[in-house]
């Protein structure tokens, strides 16, 4: 492809001199190698470079970022509430504001509940609030059908669930999951661990949370351990209902023999790890030398537990922007084949694993 | 005042049918002791309930709301990042977009950072995005100048910060923070506390900071005890900066003889009594036996701190609710001299402080 200037000009909202400045130019060659839409793995983060570099340099050049006259995107989530319960969505939700800013469109916070089934409703209640894209994260299944309806109606979409059957059509990201799970259970087993409970982060019906629970199915069979449905437990979104989840995992536990007993846990979430950590504290036992406990997503208070939370680093903010990106170039006009951006989480091994002290 | 059902029916975009509903008239009759326009602090319960009840009757009786047409209010904070950061304030952001959406306003956040200080830019940008009324939280002193050019130029303003000075004009509101001061200190100090350290949630040019280092600063001297400068350092939101800050005033306090050390420790927020436990454990000391810790909000995760955290509840739905209510009052064109409004906080001990166990 000899046009990732001009594309990169056309994603980005940067004037083509910009993207053709020398300070630039070798990083937007380096991005060739991703931008050829389909679906990315390696090189993403000389995507993300430039994409930073850019809007720096569109700053300390002032040169003005091409606006999107009067524009509104939303950010569709379940409920308003999570937004301040799952702090992954709250930092996400914070970079897409701040990029909402810099390219001048108005960034409203929309809620699957409040549209509802009814397709009609929605696209009206939509254009008359004259948002033309929506980022839609953590959907439920329920949610897929009024996915479809929106986007055959000409609503920009990007959807967070990349690489899951029935987004084929749609612009998708996210980390990836599946693969998160793999490094933190075969973590723990190569710890020693074959018996492993998880608390997932949410009821079933997320399409994520069931993502998460098969990944960790996958293991423990891989592992040639066969999961009992006791290990599995749903929290939902908050640390108050981590507890009162893992309290009940543990309870079905106790009556056991040592040798049949869980050893570590898999929290679907760093929050509702705190919610675990409290719950094993109270039935007596310690961690990480009675119960391991890893969660997911290292938010920023996940080196701050007592002990300090294993977990896998996921990158809300690179998110945020990636999400931007994808929906400015549709905003735009941009016509390209739906891509796929997965993210590869990285594995950060504190105190609560047992595999370090302190 | 015979008019309190026709304000309610004002302030709460009620119509006066509602207002005057036979389920409902008993608690709006109750409520005229709140609407007197004055600082309020007895019976506000009473205000809330008929807040919500209103809102409950109308859902279930199916009125609709007066709406606003095409309205559009602001939240407005100092730096966008901050949203997720700061849970109090992620809690506020929440209830108030879900007011903005049953009354049918948009919500949009802006921050002061990119308002500028230029008053005649700052308008134009709220007059382009239609922007009829802001919520302001957390105002520095340096955004006071701000704030009386858009109330001199007809902007609806609510303001956090009920009882300061310089924000008479304003609607105003907030919870009492010096009277949350002083119920922490006492407490501590009841439990045989005298040198108590204080890690401020933020630096000192923010309003609130200010104030409750005065109220840290005047519970001691009211006990004999002169603060010395090192006992005071300042955080800045984040759990890892009270981690930080936490670790240089105890390394300040480390050549000490024992007798001149400080034995707690008042955390300006709960966010960064998570980093300041752990500065504390990593300079092995124990909580609450060496050291006593207490935080302030209670944020959703304090209760899973290990030790669970004694702090004091503050109600960021309530402020929500309330700052919404006075806005809405504003836009609605009713008169009425500035209301401040002060939440009376509760302390909540736990084992943070040594006073109970677990």
């Amino acid at each position: 492809m000899d046009t990732t200037p001009a594309l990169l000009s056309k994603t980005s909202g940067l004037a083509a001199e910009l993207v053709h400045h020398k300070d630039l130019l070798p990083h937007v060659k380096e991005a060739r190698l991703d931008d050829d839409g389909g679906v990315a793995g390696v090189g993403l983060c000389a995507r993300h470079k430039v994409h930073s570099l850019t809007h720096r340099l569109a700053r300390a050049l002032q040169v003005p970022q091409r606006r999107l006259a009067g524009g509104t995107v939303g950010l569709l989530i379940p409920k308003a509430a999570h937004l301040h319960v799952d702090v992954f969505l709250a930092q996400l939700g914070a970079c897409v504001h701040g990029i909402c800013q810099e390219v001048g469109l108005d960034l409203l916070i929309e809620t699957t509940d409040d549209l509802g089934a009814e397709p009609v409703a929605c696209l009206d209640r939509l254009r008359s609030r004259g948002i033309g894209g929506l980022i839609v994260v953590n959907p439920r299944g329920e949610d897929y059908g009024l996915l479809h309806r929106l986007a055959d109606a000409g609503v920009a979409l990007v959807v967070f669930g990349a690489g899951l059957p029935g987004l084929e059509r749609f612009a998708a990201l996210g980390c990836d999951s599946p693969g998160a799970v793999r490094l933190l259970m075969r973590h723990l087993q190569q710890l020693g661990h074959r018996r492993i409970g998880h608390v997932s982060y949410a009821p079933a019906e997320f399409v994520l949370v069931d993502e998460r629970v098969r990944g960790w199915t996958e293991a423990l069979l891989a592992d040639g351990v066969r999961p009992e449905p006791a290990w599995l437990v749903h929290a939902d979104i908050s640390a108050a209902s981590g507890y009162q989840a893992t309290r009940s995992l543990l309870a079905q536990q106790r009556p056991l023999p040592a040798a049949r007993r869980i050893t570590a846990l898999f929290a679907g979430n760093d929050t509702i790890a705190f919610g675990a950590l409290r719950a094993v504290r109270e039935a007596g036992l310690q961690v990480p030398s009675d119960i391991a406990v890893v969660g997911f997503d290292d938010i920023p208070l996940a080196a701050y537990a007592d002990p300090p939370l294993t977990t896998v680093r996921t990158d809300p903010i690179g998110h945020g922007r990636e999400a931007m990106a994808l929906l400015l170039a549709q905003l735009r006009g941009l016509r390209a084949p739906p891509t796929h951006w997965l993210e590869r989480p990285e594995l950060v091994v504190r105190a609560s694993c047992g595999a370090v002290r302190g």
